[in-house]
């Protein structure tokens, strides 16, 4: 008998009749003699449908009053919800982030939980109900209605997994767990049994979009286990954990992650004196730009080229930028390319094998993609190409470490 | 200076552009200077749209699910309206039922009001703020939502008048006041300027739609002058207060009610023994069935006649009821007929003016209107007439009574 706490996002919840099927999964966990605490989104649609209403008002409306508007979507779901698992001889009890007490800061539209009070779940989960509460919502010490943030609901499940000591927080979402690589470009992609918090933390910095970030830190500082599953096709998913102790049993690789947004920004012949970074950067950062990969060479003659890397979108803003402050410095030149990709290996084995990276770079070379800025951490390598070779990138990669193989069931 | 609590329904708040009116008309107040509280109920359609949704799902959702999921209409509308407030320059806050804690009993779905904390309204006014108040919906001692049921965001408005001690609760509706009568049935109908608690409760109980029956019991137990006005065109309105203390000023009849829904029921030759109505009446109001007007005649011969009124809806169910308890009383017959009306003078002048009784008889009798049934109370006679006479009698009353004359403007 465990205690899971599920978290059921907008299009599993989408309409009536899915709200059914997910009333009948529930349903049939606690039938099993589970204890389970539901979260859920709003149906996917309403929260874009309120943004509208507010937008029509205001073109910038009072935030604390955008909370208390959009905050009702997940209500009427927690209700909806309720109501089915009811209607089905499974006595469920809704609760807002309110009346759970989700504290949070002020920060409204973006704020952090502080602390959930679980008393009135534990004392209703004893009675054999299943708690149903609202996703992505708060309240602040004044009784202020908060919000998290878009995807929010992701981190009130950890949070009450965390709150909770559950056994697990399953994450049900319209994929059937996390692969090796997204299996639009690389059709031999398999689903990963399991991944570690920092695994993911990678994967999903690095452009897959399984889970919000946010909650897999979460998840990882508190160690909530957590598993991403299908709420349409029935699947072990993917656990997420801490890694194993046995570090053998480790695969040197897990994944490649890609991200096609990128642009790079160059500024050549920059002075090399100490605050070059920062006085490039501080601007860059003051226009609400945010930075990806930054990489600067060795100097030479006294001086040395700076290059970063941002979201596309971001790309003629942060020129324009940076060729001001180019100026300033005494830069040579500002060059910049918007034309490239990221490609990522990410996996905890490589902390113990040597040559994972040269063997990453050996393989781009046999199929001659040039690297163009190269950074690591730990547990990933990540390389800036150009965007014409991603696929292949990701290909040859995929193949090159063994992630083609089928999946080892457990 | 005055304090103002102010009620929009759910047709003046059916839209952004509506919205933008009301909170176009709330500014003028608080730019004279006028504290102001604003009730608001759910934009119109949105009640219905969730409660369709809520049965889809179950044909008798939990009640307590179905007060989160209905209470989420009013909190959209009490966000969308602050927010239209602050973007004309007004400072204003919304509160939830919840959050400003309106406590009432736990009788989900038809909750009462106990305690409305106005402390931190009353801050709010303080530092120039318009407080922004979802009407219809409240919490219980145990932190669940509740509402007050359909209409429900009149009393809200009423009860934080009476706990604010507010100089006037306005009910802003469709209509510009409370009328002699039905213009569409009496077209020289007019606006009254003024109108008792007790002849406005006998209005509305006679079948005048205007207020909710519970908020005028309420105003009057608390005596909060209470204004009906139109949210779409200017004009004073019809204020609702105690009586003058000189009778002299009231006029003898206020007003014509009428009721079209009316059916009624005769047991003829019932044994005149003590019981009788209550072995009548008791079956009756088992099978949820509200009866109106009850008349007994005296006992002649030992047995006597017993006639009551229903509504039309009910006429079929009731008659089976009541023939089954006729034949176990030995009654000698049931009679029925679902073709009758009632309809009653109203005024509190009646009380120091004898005759006014026999003036309505004589005024009916004069266009050959039979009168089948009589009911009257200090302030009200109420006759049951055949339906197809009842606009030739509310014309002829309210012509008999005066009412035709222009409106003395004050």
């Amino acid at each position: 008998m465990a205690l899971y706490v599920q978290k059921f996002g907008g299009t599993s919840v989408g309409s009536i009749e899915r709200i059914g099927v997910v009333a009948d999964k529930v349903k049939s966990f606690r039938d099993q003699g589970h204890d389970v605490v539901v979260v859920v989104s709003a149906m996917s649609g309403e929260t874009n449908r309120l943004l509208a209403l507010a937008s029509e008002i205001s073109k910038k409306p009072t935030p604390r009053e955008l909370d208390a508007l959009v905050s009702t979507g997940e209500q009427v779901t927690i209700a909806l919800l309720s109501m089915a698992l009811n209607e089905r001889g499974c006595p469920a009890k809704s609760y807002t982030g309110g009346q759970i007490k989700i504290l949070t800061d002020s920060a409204f539209t973006k704020a952090r939980i502080q602390h959930i009070d679980v008393d009135s779940i534990r004392s209703d989960l004893k009675t054999g109900k299943v708690v149903v509460v609202a996703g992505f919502q708060g309240v602040d010490p004044e009784g202020n209605i908060t919000t998290l943030g878009r995807g929010g609901s992701d981190t009130t499940g950890v949070a009450l997994a965390a709150a909770l000591s559950a056994d697990e927080c399953q994450i049900y979402t319209d994929v059937d767990g996390v692969y090796t690589t997204d299996p639009r470009v690389e059709p031999r992609a398999r689903r990963l049994d399991k991944i570690t918090f920092d695994e993911m933390l990678e994967m999903a910095s690095q452009g897959s979009k399984v889970l919000q970030i946010r909650s897999v830190e979460f998840a990882g500082k508190y160690n909530v286990p957590l598993r991403v599953l299908s709420s349409f096709t029935e699947g072990r998913g993917t656990l997420i954990s801490l890694e194993d102790e046995d570090p053998m049993e480790q695969p040197v690789i897990s994944g490649i992650a890609f991200n096609r947004d990128e642009a790079k920004i160059t500024v050549l012949g920059v002075p090399d004196i100490p605050g070059v970074a920062s006085r490039i950067l501080g601007p860059v950062s003051a226009a609400n730009i945010e930075v990806d990969m930054i990489v600067q060479n060795i100097a030479s003659d006294k001086t040395t080229d700076f290059t970063f890397t941002v979201h596309r979108n971001d790309y003629d803003k942060v020129l324009k930028v940076v060729e001001q402050v180019a100026e300033d410095l005494g830069a040579r030149e500002v060059k910049g390319d918007n034309t490239i990709c990221k490609v990522s290996i990410v996996g905890v084995g490589m902390r113990s094998h040597a040559g994972v990276a040269s063997k990453m770079f050996d393989t781009l070379a046999a199929e001659s993609i040039n690297i163009q800025m190269i950074s690591t951490s730990e547990i990933k390598v990540a390389v800036v190409i150009a965007e014409k070779y991603l696929e292949l990138a990701v290909r040859s990669l995929h193949s090159a470490f063994g992630l083609d193989s089928e999946p080892t069931e457990e």
